[in-house]
């Protein structure tokens, strides 16, 4: 149970090829209510539904509005994406904070909000910040910190997918679980007696077991299937010739 | 002090235009390293510098391959971006624990590792996949997720730079500090008596205890500065007509 996905508020964008990639990370993300403020080459815009690959669906709900303001309607806590601070007074936050701020209100009081991202050129205005009860900023290269508009927005429609997960971190996939102990022993002294008939080991005290214990620490840590030990098995039957038979030509 | 950031590794990329974004996107989070195998209509490519919007040094330093081992040269731990797994046993992580786990390494060990992409319209190969130590699995929508290559970079990137980043994840920006108590108080003071003045209470017992503590409230969470304070008396005194006086036309 979630709250509402975040808008995402578009203030006079330039670009229909922009417009169509921001629909494509919303949908790619979970995010679906467009809000476009002025965009400056009106809309529908053609250009952006072939960017959008796909995802038209987002772009045909999309709304359009005159102000910051009136696109904020219905939302309850609202972020402007940002590069520099005017003199305005804010809480400059990262992504992952504004995102589980915003998420931490549609659990709790069912509320939703949005993001503001600006124009592609200039970015937002000071009248647009004000607008926002708090700035979120993305960390970027110092040096080079101009976000494409849509990368820009999908890295907030990352957070919000990443935030609510609950693929699990961590995961092997077509994986039958470890070999039954017995038959990695069985592959462990296979090799042992083979390496020891080969003359493997050097003659010195405990060279045998410290050779041992690497062979078992390589062989046991990867949690080798049963069917991989059974590969192994075969590969050391193959690979094995005894020393003296033909085609040894091992010289020390 | 942090290891090496993880190359980027393009198999096979198709459009120039992608390469491009893919450069942007990399020197906006902080990536540099640029591995390119067999890029489908060659290399360099004339679409790539116009969309790597002033990221042409990583272009320009951009290594090409023949195929994706060579590609992993001098790299000691890769994941492969995959949607689907194929029937490779490999373990499956987020973006989140992939970074974590290049970042751990070169932290620990000084190693550097990298991250394989594929092309655009097929994804990776098995044969590309059996490459990688592990799968990265960027979590997106279950019925659209599709990513556009720069912006699958874009998710990696970013975790990238998220995971060093050093700003605080939550800071009010051009604020002077919260006003001296005594000047906040006076402000509450003087509205009390002018809300008094003007029956604003009613007169059941504790009415305007309540009235005042709501008010009270509302402007000492907010950590107003002395400037804010004096603003607000400001308008305080300029709303305030007293009862009876001219243009008083309250009917109640």
């Amino acid at each position: 149970m979630n709250g509402p996905p975040p808008a995402v508020i578009l203030v006079r964008p330039q670009l229909g090829v922009n417009i169509g990639a921001v629909a494509r990370a919303m949908m790619n993300f979970g995010l679906t209510d467009l809000r476009l403020v002025r965009p400056r080459d009106g809309w529908p815009n053609p250009d952006a539904g072939p960017a959008a690959s796909g995802a038209g669906a987002i772009l045909d709900a999309a709304r359009v509005y005159d102000d910051v303001a009136s696109a904020c309607a219905g939302l309850h806590l609202v972020f402007a994406t940002a590069m520099l601070m005017r003199p305005l007074t804010r809480r400059v936050v990262t992504p992952e904070r504004a995102v589980a701020e915003l998420r931490a209100l549609g659990l709790s009081q069912g509320m939703g909000g949005g993001i503001l991202f600006g124009p592609e050129r200039t970015g937002l205005e000071t009248a647009d910040l004000a607008v926002a009860h708090a700035v979120c900023s993305i960390p970027t290269n110092p040096a080079f910190g101009s976000l494409n508009l849509a990368q820009a927005v999908v890295v907030c429609a990352y957070e919000w997918m990443r935030q609510q997960e609950t693929m699990p971190a961590d995961e092997l996939v077509n994986y039958s679980g470890p070999a039954p102990m017995e038959k990695l022993e069985a592959l462990i002294v296979d090799l042992d007696e083979r390496l020891g008939a080969n003359r493997y080991y050097s003659n010195g005290p405990g060279r045998r077991e410290a050779a041992m214990l690497t062979l078992r620490n390589l062989l046991t840590r990867p949690q080798f299937t049963e069917g991989e030990v059974r590969t192994l098995r075969g590969v050391v039957r193959i690979l094995n010739v005894p020393r003296g038979a033909a085609g040894d030509n091992n010289q020390d």
